[in-house]
């Protein structure tokens, strides 16, 4: 589904109503899903969080769940097992916590080549094996044909905060600089290349990596002054920024000239009519640091290999709380506005 | 697939094998795919458990994922979204830890009606609130249709262990008594019945219910004499024991005549030609206590509503290793295995 029949289906929300494609694209139907439907269900007073923290005596236990449904299951730069992997690294890591331990769940479709769970399950050990986060426990169903399209797999982690820090959506100040850790829109386009329907080799490869190192690296430079963190998958850096915008009540203005996007993944984006803003990313994370601190942290970011291309993007503003805007190359401003529905499924 | 079907044809294992709807039935197919595959892949130099310990300092978290495929998603005494909730407190609870909270994945089919989605979360939100475990964070993924079945839910639970207590596989000793919780069988029957293409109502209910606070009185009363805690889900109690004196190098015997079998759940079973021994259970637990122990245990349980029923069925002997036998009502032996294949295809 585009961007624009998105944006004129609008979605009734009364008991007829269904689950769309668009519902799971990290965009506003999703958000409008969790915020109509799951969380008043579960009682919650706010949102769910990715990742969750659990005192467990004296010690905060960083706590994150999530499903992966990539197709195709091997893309350039990485595949479903070591995206699942990394991506449950840096949910943990956006918490400001040092992921310790993995669990991995499999659902897997009767049929399915063993030689492909074995590759998969390689995959998963080595990211694991790469990170230092050990995979612990486990689970496997299997279902009939049909009812799974191959192998999804998800991942849980846990990880462990030291005292003081609290890297939160909720922290965004007024006078924040953004900063981004490397090129942005490559994971998306990496995997959409690769749907052979699409019919280009784009020589695009995904982001995919873990970043609990960077942030460890950062939160060592600047501790509480790195208010903010957050890796910006599902519906891109313009949702990452509306949910941080919106939960800290406050505005937050880019300079389009500023943001990385490589030049083929560019092209692409260009190609396809689609936004870089809009595009899933697995390997880059958007900060929000206190002005004094920013560019300490940034020149430590850029002495890690996952964060050599970091920079300065954009600026924490006071108002209207929960806008995001763009100063574009020709000077103007525009609104950039999360993704209604779907615009890339299946793309972690 | 039936257990004969199953034993009639075994699995070569090469590149040319798939994975097979027995892969997922929690038996000896299941046992061999991560023996063979999964932990050979991971680097694993054992079993991987269904729910691992991980320290933290001096704290002993436990860690626990189950996915839930169960069809249909409603059945006589439960639904996917509380089943979820209390496998995975059951998972932690068998580690001899305490619950502390939940994540909760969701995996949903395009068309999936809403308000069912709704159901099942307020079901979910029921079940962690009854057992006192909250749904901390979570994730949801929206796959096309025929991607998934409706709805697939993985929860991951953590949960903190008290020093001294170390309840494991492993810890069989002979002499142990073998006790059982409550009645058996009834789980698998009950979602067996509600499969309407059987056209039978048997009136069956799930057990599925959390067993955390039935573990924290065990632990109390009996510390470390209660060696072993096992809940007997997919593979029944024939697999549980079978793990349980393989991983421990003992042998188990069980007494026929003492084992709990509500009547409407025997007569399900004698029609379908299935043996309760091997129905998947989700509200009842194994434990193998010290002898000087269990009767004091015992005692414990039957206080408690989910241990009104609970009696001793066997004794651990000290070998064969992994063997496992059950003496008859007619006084005879047989050997009792687990299943090879899938006797019962997505009962959890």
């Amino acid at each position: 589904m585009s961007t624009l029949d998105a944006l004129t289906c609008p979605v009734p929300h009364n008991e007829t109503e269904r689950v769309l494609l668009g519902h799971g694209s990290g965009g506003q139907l999703m958000a409008e899903l969790l915020r109509d439907v799951i969380t008043p269900a579960l009682g919650g007073s706010g949102v769910l969080e990715d990742a969750a923290v659990v005192s467990v005596g004296s010690t905060q236990i960083v706590f994150s769940t999530d499903g992966f449904v990539v197709t195709p299951r091997f893309f350039p730069g990485g595949d479903i097992g070591s995206l699942a992997v990394n991506g449950t690294i840096n949910d943990i890591a956006m918490r400001g916590a040092d992921p310790v331990a993995l669990s991995l769940a499999y659902l897997l479709e009767e049929g399915l080549p063993v030689a492909e769970l074995r590759r998969i399950t390689t995959s998963v050990a080595a990211a694991a094996g790469a990170a230092g986060v050990p995979v612990v426990t486990g689970d496997t169903k299997v279902v009939e044909r049909g009812g799974v399209d191959g192998v999804y797999v998800t991942t849980t982690g846990i990880g462990v905060r030291a005292p003081g820090v609290d890297p939160s959506a909720t922290r965004c100040r007024p006078g924040d600089v953004v900063l981004v850790s490397g090129p942005i829109a490559a994971h998306g386009m990496a995997v959409l290349s690769a749907r052979e329907d699409l019919g280009f080799d784009s020589g695009i490869r995904s982001d995919s990596r873990p970043l609990h190192r960077l942030v460890c690296t950062m939160l060592h430079t600047a501790g509480a002054a790195v208010h903010a963190l957050r890796d910006p998958t599902r519906g891109g850096v313009a949702s990452a920024l509306n949910e941080l915008a919106e939960a800290s009540g406050v505005s937050v203005e880019l300079d389009e000239t500023a943001l990385p996007v490589a030049r083929q993944v560019a092209a692409a984006c260009e190609i396809l009519g689609v936004d870089p803003l809009h595009v899933a990313n697995e390997g880059c994370l958007i900060a929000m640091v206190a002005p004094e601190s920013a560019d300490r942290v940034l020149a430590a970011m850029r002495r890690r290999p996952e964060g050599a291309a970091a920079c300065a993007v954009g600026r924490v503003g006071d108002g209207p709380a929960g806008r995001v805007t763009v100063r574009t190359l020709v000077g103007s401003t525009r609104v950039l506005d999360m993704l209604v529905g779907e615009q890339l499924p299946r793309i972690c």
